[in-house]
């Protein structure tokens, strides 16, 4: 069963996932790369997954069955279990909870090869209206208190299939960096009483030397502060405080502006690992006036980052000015669809 | 020039290194291991380095020749420079600070094949007073606010190169980390007026079921929310703030403990990479009632940490009492010098 444990000192949760148990025999790390040839995630190959919670799929098809364009699965090895029964434990001098929660995967496409820089537009809409349905569907559920959508895209990102997936996690509790952000944003609006991600987006802007990209409805800039080379934010640019309520217009802008952000990132970095999340304001509303939904996408180019999230000083050697210039130069016209 | 920028949103500092800039075509991903022969590391090649600012050497020895049993030189591309002037600039919205500090590293060993594990004992001890003398002379600079002593193991952790060496670096500001933990234990602290570490100690050692050494000032222990498997933590068994202050006995004892731990790892998990670093009390002095130093070790076993940095939210495959279980199991009798 898994299990929710909370750090004493700086009370942030970890997952202990005892479906995933790992002996130490587990971790020896092979020599070379193996290569699958079986997906789970192609089409006819549906009876494989646990059974999907979500298709965007023909009226006449049935579920579990080839046809779907889009599909939504639960984790076969979920991190936390819709399942068990919420329950708060002491232990010690230390708090736990059951592992209550749920883990899906968003399965993008039906195309083994396609990616989400590769996809067209359309496709990519799906998407975020998959991750829309789902992360609604799954905050109504009694006792989540969060849903996060991210994606990691190659193994050196954490991915363990190829083909193209994002995934969802249902917690009951709030992640320690959303809390963070949520806390850092309403200090700067005690003093300004303006949304401080609205003042960056204003600020990044007039100075023009940190954007990457740019449409009516989102702006992508590499953060003044980014901890990673090529590390990219989209935000709205007006202030919107949840991701679960995004318009069918805005849905069409995000999903252009994010498939153009990763095909620069793959066309300059030669296809780099990445990992991308939604960072989304709390079913509870707290922040409203405050916080901004964006997504945060972390290239994986640097192996530092160990060090680097015991600290939490990290080191980047890129300057963002520079990676936005690569990124913004990047000539993707020839590779997009007319 | 190197620069430090804060994130305005959740106060923490990035080092932005000019020193080591990327562009897009050097994060190219090898496709085989780039063994090199030469290394700046070995008695002899002394003067590939900068010149050294400490070393443990024979009376009748000079500077930056070979003779050496521990060396610490500048990094040839420090993140941080101790001759600039220490200036906080604005921008923007934005806070920023010269990139002033020092980046130093500290070799461990004159044997190009040795690691912390395999050296003898006494090594170790030479490696802890290194670090204990830099540590104290580092800080004694003005405007020096911290010094990180840490140490990525194995290309995997980021060490470029293979040569036993550990890193220090000093800071303008305190990491973010550390700032969260101290005032963790702060909280803590005014409700039961007692150390938070002590008190883990206390449990750890009433439960039984996470200590993976112990001895006379020592206990290793795997942390109850283990944020990564076989995540492991070392602390003084009495109350100490302040690493720079560590005795004699205790550098003895700790060199024990350190050497004995990677030890274990390396020979159950097969010399897996990790990353360590000492986490101690702030020069200002703040929390000496209630900080604990410690060293906090993180083999680099799964690729999850993209993600996970960028959300605070972990999942950890291994619990820490079957981690601790394995840990202890090793029989390290055999490979140590009796």
């Amino acid at each position: 069963m898994p299990e929710l444990r909370k750090d004493p000192i700086v009370k942030s949760w970890v997952i202990i996932s005892t479906e995933r148990a790992k002996r130490p025999h587990d971790f020896a790390r092979p020599k070379t790369e193996k290569v699958s040839k079986f997906c789970p995630f192609d089409p006819g190959n549906e009876s494989t997954t646990p059974p999907e919670v979500m298709a965007f799929r023909p009226a006449n098809t049935k579920p579990d069955t080839a046809g779907w364009w889009i599909r939504v699965v639960p984790n076969k090895f979920p991190a936390l279990n819709p399942n068990l029964e919420l329950k708060k434990l002491g232990h010690g001098i230390y708090d736990s909870m059951v592992g209550f929660g749920a883990h899906e995967i968003v399965i993008e496409t039906p195309d083994h090869n396609a990616t989400l820089a590769t996809l067209d537009y359309k496709q990519v809409e799906e998407v975020i209206w998959a991750y829309r349905e789902r992360y609604n569907a799954l905050l109504r559920k009694k006792g989540i208190k969060y849903a996060l959508i991210f994606k990691n895209y190659g193994a050196d990102a954490g991915a363990s299939l190829e083909h193209s997936h994002s995934q969802i996690i249902a917690t009951p509790t709030v992640p320690s960096r959303i809390i963070e952000e949520i806390e850092g944003s309403k200090e700067y609006y005690k003093f300004r009483e303006r949304c401080i991600y609205c003042d960056i987006i204003q600020e990044e802007k007039m100075e023009n030397t940190r954007i990457v990209e740019e449409n009516e409805d989102f702006i992508a800039i590499e953060p003044y502060a980014s901890r990673a080379p090529f590390e990219t934010w989209v935000l709205p640019k007006t202030h919107q405080y949840d991701f679960g309520q995004i318009s069918e217009k805005h849905v069409k802008s995000f999903a252009n502006i994010l498939k153009n952000v990763l095909l620069r990132m793959r066309l300059s970095l030669e296809d780099p690992p990445y990992n991308f999340m939604i960072h989304t304001g709390m079913p509870s509303g707290e922040g409203r006036d405050y916080y901004h939904w964006h997504l945060e996408i972390v290239p994986r180019l640097t192996k530092l980052a160990g060090f680097e999230w015991g600290s939490g000083f990290y080191i980047n050697p890129t300057p963002p000015e520079e990676a936005a210039k690569y990124l913004k130069e990047v000539d993707i016209s020839k590779v997009l669809q007319p």
